[in-house]
C-alpha cells in the first residue's frame, strides 16, 4: 500500500514535488530546494514565510490547485497574522498543511534571494542575500538526565529547525548566552554568519540586522548603514579620511610609512578611528549602537587596503607594485580593531593588481561593463585616485590614474568636501561675468535668495537671531562637482584660455576678478553670500590643479582606449562621491572625458559605494567579485610611457590635439565675448613674445 | 605503447604501487597515502624525510630491490646529509628518485604519525602527530605582470609543494609576511594549524615548534612545555592556581560569581594571569619567549572550564547542574587573552556533565580503562575534586567527588604545594613515635642529614653563608604525599583512634605530641630541620580535613562500584600530580580506596596532565576524547542520597563498616605498641561516658 501524497507547485519558482498529508509548505518547500525566509524556523513568531494559494485548474500538471486544500489557521498563525499584517489570502509557510494538491506563489518579500529597487542618482536593483542571517530559537530546559550544555542544545535546535550543521560559537555569543536564556525565557535570536558563525546572542525574537558598505577613499570616507534584511538604507554618512594629515595622495602616503618607524602602525589607526568615528555618526543618527552593525564592507584602493589591514603598503611604490594580499579578505572586527559587533565581518572586496584596487572591483559590480553585449562602455570613478574601466562582455580593461585630490575639493584654496554650503552648481554669464552658483542643502540658486539674506555678514546680527532657522543655506567653499562647473565656465566665457592662464584685462571687466602678478583670482561668493564673511575664489592655483586632474583622467581613459584600439567609446559613466553628479557637459568643457554627445554621458553618483552595498547585501556578489577581480585585464598606467604623453597633452583646455567636435553648440551661447577674450590674450601673448 | 613503471613497497605501511621513472619517492609516498615528515616540501633543507631501500629478492612481490634501483645524491642531499646527520644508508625520499624497483623502509622519526615513549612514573607512549604543523616555502619574486600578492605566491607553494589547498592566513601572518620574505630573501617558514590556518611566518628555515599541556585544577595549576615534532618536555612547570583568594573550592567560587558584579571577570583574569606567569615560566626556563608557544590544550573540571573560557558558571551551581557548553573549545589564544603565539590556538577538551570535567576526560585518555578487556580498573584522581571512572571495554562510569583541597596542602596547617622544601614521605617508629621524613629536593631521608646541618636554627649564620650550597634542603611545609603518609602512619601505630583523635597520654610518651584542650598536634620536623625555624605539625583539624577528604574519594568510588553492581575492583590506579605519587599502603591505611592487594594498587603520577599532552601531541586524540566524553556513563554524586551515607560511613579509619582484610600484615609490625595505645582510648572514653 503506497502511501497518500500531493503535489505541490512553487511559483516563480516553478519547482515541484510530493507531499506527504499534513507536511508544512515550508518543510516541502525545503525539500525542493525552494528558499522561503523564516527567523523563527516555524514558530509562527516572524510572519516572514507567507505565500498564496494559487487557485484553479492547471491542466499542465494535472491538478486543482485550492485554499482548501491546506489545513486552515490555527490560533498560532491567526496571531501571527494580526501582528504582522498578513493580507487577506496569505498563509505563513510554516503553518499550513498540505491537505491536496496546490499552487504556491511566493511573494518577493518572502523570498530568502530577493530583489529591491533604489532610486537615486542612478536607479539600481540590489539583490538581497545577505552573508548574515537571524535565526530564532526556543531552546528547551535543561533536565538532569541530560549532559549536553545550553550550546549544544542551541545547536541541535539550529540543526532540526534551520538546517544548520555546523555553526560554531565565537566566545562571546557563549559568554552571552546564559543570560540571554534567562532574560528571554528560554527564546533567543542569534545571529549566524554563512551559517557557520555564531556571532550574537539576544534574547527575545528580533527581526534586525544592520550593515554597512563604506567607500575608503584616499580623501573621503562615505558610507551607507543598510538593514541588511530589507535592502532599505537607513542613512548614508561621509567624512574625512584623517590619514590626510599625513599625505595628500597616495604616494605620500607611501613616503610616510617608509620614512617613519612608526608610520604604518599611525595611517592604520588613523583610518580606523576615522571609520570608528564615521561608523558612530552613523548610528547614532538612527538611534542604533555600533555593536548593532554586524558586518562591514569596505572598497578602497590597494593602497588604502593595505593601510586598513595594517599590512605594509611600501611594495606597492616602486615597481614590480607587489601587493601582499589580492584575494578578497574576511577578518573580524575585533582582529581589525573595527568597533562594530565584536565577532562581526570585516569583508574587504579583492584588489586586481597593484595599483588598481578593490574600488575599481566596486565600480565594476556596480555598472556591470562585463554584462553589455556590443556597445563600449567607459566608466570613470573620479576620486583622489581616478578609477577606470573600459570594455564589454568581451573584455574589460582596468587601470588607475593618480588624479589628485582637486575634485575631492583639496588642494583646492577653498575647496570643501561636498557637505552643507559647498557650491555644486556654477554658471557664469558670458557677457557680464557675473556668477551664479548653488549650494549643498538649499535649493535655490544664490540669485533667487530673499533680499534680506543678503545683508552683509554681521556676526552678532547672526548671534542674536541664532535660534531662528536661517533664510538661506550660504556658501562655505566648492566641492568636486563645482570645482569643475568653475573652471568648466570660466574657459567656456573665455575668461581663462586653453592653457588655464587668465586672460589679461580682466580686471577692467568686473570687479570679480582679483589680480595678482601674472596669476589671479576669480570670486564665485561675495562676502555677503558666503558663511564666513570671506569671499570664496578660484585661484590660478585652482585651475592648475584641476587642469592635472582632468589631465590624468584623460590620460588613463585614453591609454585603455589606445590598448583596445578604438578611438571613441558608446558610453561615458562618469561616477564619484561628490555630493551632487558631475554635469556631462561641463566634464567634456574640460576635457575630462573623450569627445562624446553629452546625452552618451551619464552621471551615476557613488558608484564605488553602490558596488560595495551590492556586496554587503548579496553574499554572491562577493564571489562574483572575486571572479572579476581575476578576469579584468590591468593596465599598470605609472609603467605605460605613452601615458606621460597623453598626459601632457591633456593638459590644455579641453586637449592639445584630440578633437572635441560635441562641443560646439556648447560654446556657441558665449561667443562673442569669448572670442574678443581670447583674441586679448593671443595679442598679449604676442607682445610679450616680442618683447623678449 | 605503455610507460615504463617500476614498483615501490613502503615498509612498515606495506603499501605499495607504482612509479614513474625519475619521480621522487617522496612523490610516490604521497600518492600511495604513506605520510612521511616533510618541513621543507622537498626542498633538501629540512632533512625530515629520511629513508632507506631494503635491499635484496621479494619473490611474494616478484622483485628485486636495490639501492641502485634510486638516483645517486645530489649536490643538495649531500649537502643536507653532512647537515642534518643522515645515517650511511639513508637516503632523502624529496631527492632519490625511482629508477627501479625498491623496498623502502620508512624510520619511526621520518613517519608523520609517530610514536614517543616516556620514561617517568609511569611509562607512556605517545602518538606525535600534531594540529600543528610547519612549512617551509621558498616564493619566487614577485613579477611585474603578475597581479597576486605575495599570499597568493606563498599560498600557491603551499598548494603545490604540500598539497595545503585551504590555508587561510590570521591577519598577523599577512602583517608580517613582507618582513618574513625580505629577511628570508624570500625563503620562509610558516606556522600551520590543521592544514587550513597560518598562524605564524618566520625568516628563513625553522623547525621548533611548541605546545604545553596545562592541568587547570582547583588549587594547582601544572604544565608541561614541550617540542610539538619530538614530544620531548622541555620542562614541567606548576603554581598555585590564583583563584584560590576567592574561596577554596569550586562551590566558593561559584558563589563568589554569583555574589559579586564582578566575579566571574576577576575570576577569569586571575586564572588567565596565572596561566600566563607560568607559560612564561616554564618559557624564560629554556630561553623560548611565550610566542614561541603555538598551541596550548587545557584541562580541568567543569567550574574551571567554564572560568578560564570566561562562561558564567552559576548554573553549575545547583541542580540540574547546566554546562553552557559541553563539546570540546577551539579558540584563538588572543580571543582568550592568554599570551602566547596571538593566532596560536587553545584547544580545551570537552567535558561530561555538569560535575565531569575535561580532568576526567584527560585521566581517561591517559589511563584508557575503556580499552582494558575483562579487568575492572578503578581509576582515582586525587585533586580538590577527586575524578573517579571504574570500568572496562563494555562500560566506564565516571564521576567527581568533591574532596576540598586537603591532599593539595590548602586547609592543613603547615600544608604547601609540592616544590622543593615539602615533606612527601613520613614514617613514624611505632615504640618510639619517632618521626623519619624526606622532603621535595633532597635526596636523604633526615635522619641520613649531616650531623652539621641539623645546628639549631640561625638566621644569621644563614646569611654568613649564603653563597655556599646548602648542606641540606630542609623542610618547609608538608605536600600531599606527605599529609597522607603521616595521617596514615600515626593511625598505624596508634597515635589516633578510627575516629582521627589523638590517644590520651600522648605528651607523656613523646615530646613530639603538642597538647591543646582535646585536640593537640603532633610535630614532624623539629625547628632545626625546618628551613623556617619553626616546628612543622599535623594539628587535629588537618586530620579531619584529610578524614573529609578520604572519605569523599572513597564514597565516589564506593558509589560506582554500586551502580556496577560489584564489590571490589581487579586494578586501582591513584593518579594526582602533587610531586611524588601516593604511596597504595598508606592510601589503603587511610581508607581512601577500597580494599585491596597492594600490589594491585598502581600510582600512576598526573594522569590529567598526561591526558592533557596526549591531546596537545595527537590531534586524533582530540577526537578520541569528544568521542569518549559522549560514551561515558556518568554518574552525578551530588544528587545521590546514597554518596551522603557512603560518605559518612568512609570518614573513620579506614572505615566504619567495609572490612580492609588486606591491611592485617601491614599492622602487624606496631603491633603490641599500636594495640596499647588504642586500649588506652578506649579506656578514657569508657571514663569520660560514665562521668557522663
Amino acid at each position: 500500500m503506497t502511501q497518500q501524497r500531493y503535489k505541490v507547485i512553487f511559483q516563480p519558482a516553478g519547482r515541484q514535488g510530493w507531499a506527504l498529508p499534513g507536511q508544512t509548505l515550508l518543510d516541502v518547500a525545503r525539500e525542493l530546494g525552494v528558499y522561503i525566509e523564516s527567523i523563527c524556523g516555524g514558530h509562527q513568531t516572524c510572519g516572514q514565510c507567507r505565500v498564496e494559494v494559487v487557485e484553479g485548474d492547471f491542466p499542465t500538471f494535472g491538478i486543482h490547485s485550492s485554499a482548501q486544500h491546506l489545513s486552515p489557521p490555527d490560533e498560532g498563525e491567526q496571531a501571527c497574522a494580526e501582528r504582522c499584517g498578513l493580507k487577506p489570502g496569505q498563509r505563513l509557510a510554516c503553518s499550513a498543511r498540505v491537505q491536496g494538491d496546490v499552487v504556491i506563489h511566493v511573494p518577493e518579500e518572502s523570498r530568502l534571494k530577493r530583489q529591491v529597487v533604489r532610486k537615486d542618482a542612478t536607479t539600481r536593483t540590489f539583490r538581497v542575500h545577505p552573508a548574515l542571517r537571524l535565526a530564532y530559537v526556543e531552546v528547551a530546559p535543561p533536565r538532569l538526565e541530560e549532559r549536553e550544555g545550553e550550546w549544544e542544545r542551541v545547536a541541535r535546535e539550529l540543526a532540526q529547525r534551520f538546517g544548520y550543521t555546523a555553526v560554531a560559537p565565537e566566545l562571546d555569543l557563549l559568554r552571552d548566552l546564559p543570560a540571554a536564556l534567562r532574560q528571554g525565557e528560554r527564546h533567543i535570536t542569534l545571529t549566524l554568519w554563512q551559517e557557520r558563525r555564531g556571532i550574537r546572542v539576544r534574547a527575545g525574537f528580533h527581526d534586525d540586522l544592520y550593515g554597512m558598505a563604506i567607500d575608503v577613499g584616499t580623501t573621503t570616507v562615505a558610507g551607507h548603514l543598510v538593514h541588511l534584511r530589507t535592502g532599505h538604507i537607513l542613512t548614508t554618512v561621509s567624512a574625512m579620511n584623517p590619514q590626510i594629515t599625513y599625505g595628500e595622495d597616495i604616494m605620500s602616503r607611501i613616503s610616510y610609512v617608509m620614512q617613519h618607524p612608526d608610520g604604518l602602525t599611525r595611517l592604520h589607526r588613523a583610518i580606523l578611528d576615522g571609520l570608528n568615528d564615521l561608523i558612530r555618526e552613523a548610528t547614532d543618527r538612527v538611534g542604533l549602537s555600533p555593536e548593532d552593525v554586524s558586518e562591514v564592507v569596505l572598497v578602497g584602493n590597494t593602497v588604502m587596503h593595505h593601510l586598513l589591514l595594517g599590512l605594509d603598503p611600501t611594495s606597492l611604490g616602486a615597481a614590480p607594485f607587489t601587493l601582499v594580499r589580492q584575494d578578497a579578505v574576511d577578518v573580524r572586527a575585533r582582529d581589525m580593531g573595527l568597533d562594530i559587533l565584536p565577532g562581526g565581518n570585516v569583508h574587504i572586496l579583492p584588489c586586481i593588481a597593484g595599483h588598481v584596487g578593490a574600488d575599481n572591483v566596486a565600480v565594476l559590480l556596480a555598472e556591470a561593463p562585463h554584462r553589455v553585449e556590443g556597445e563600449i562602455h567607459l566608466v570613470i570613478d573620479v576620486g583622489t585616485n581616478g578609477e577606470i574601466l573600459l570594455g564589454n562582455r568581451e573584455s574589460v580593461y582596468a587601470a588607475s590614474s593618480p588624479t589628485g585630490p582637486a575634485f575631492e575639493g583639496a588642494q583646492i584654496r577653498h575647496g570643501m568636501r561636498a557637505a552643507t554650503g559647498a557650491i555644486e552648481r556654477v554658471r557664469v554669464d558670458p557677457q557680464t561675468l557675473d556668477v551664479r552658483f548653488k549650494v549643498i542643502g538649499e535649493e535655490r540658486w544664490n540669485n533667487e535668495w530673499p533680499e534680506d539674506a543678503l545683508d552683509a555678514f554681521d556676526p552678532a546680527a547672526r548671534s542674536r537671531r541664532h535660534r531662528h532657522r536661517p533664510r538661506v543655506v550660504k556658501a562655505r567653499g566648492i566641492c568636486g562637482s563645482g570645482i569643475i562647473e568653475a573652471v568648466a565656465e570660466l574657459w567656456r566665457v573665455g575668461a581663462i584660455d586653453d592653457s588655464g592662464r587668465f586672460v589679461p584685462g580682466l580686471e577692467e571687466e568686473t570687479p570679480r576678478f582679483l589680480p595678482e602678478g601674472t596669476k589671479g583670482a576669480f570670486v564665485l561668493a561675495w562676502p555677503h553670500e558666503s558663511a564666513t564673511g570671506e569671499p570664496i575664489l578660484i585661484h590660478s592655483d585652482d585651475i592648475r590643479a584641476v587642469q592635472l586632474a582632468k589631465a590624468a583622467l584623460y590620460a588613463g581613459a585614453k591609454l585603455l582606449m589606445n590598448r583596445r584600439g578604438i578611438t571613441s567609446v558608446d558610453i561615458i559613466k562618469l561616477a564619484g562621491g561628490f555630493g551632487t553628479t558631475i554635469d556631462p557637459v561641463h566634464a567634456l568643457l574640460l576635457g575630462m572625458i573623450p569627445d562624446a554627445d553629452p546625452a552618451r554621458v551619464r552621471a551615476v553618483g557613488n558608484a564605488a559605494g553602490d558596488g560595495a552595498l551590492m556586496a554587503l547585501l548579496d553574499r554572491e556578489v562577493r564571489e562574483e567579485a572575486r571572479r572579476l577581480a581575476r578576469w579584468v585585464t590591468y593596465v599598470e598606467t605609472a609603467l605605460e610611457p605613452a601615458f606621460q604623453e597623453e598626459f601632457v597633452a591633456a593638459i590644455p583646455f579641453p586637449h592639445a590635439r584630440d578633437p572635441f567636435p560635441h562641443l560646439a553648440p556648447f560654446l556657441e551661447a558665449a561667443e562673442p565675448w569669448r572670442s574678443q577674450r581670447r583674441a586679448r590674450a593671443q595679442n598679449a601673448r604676442r607682445r610679450r613674445r616680442r618683447r623678449k
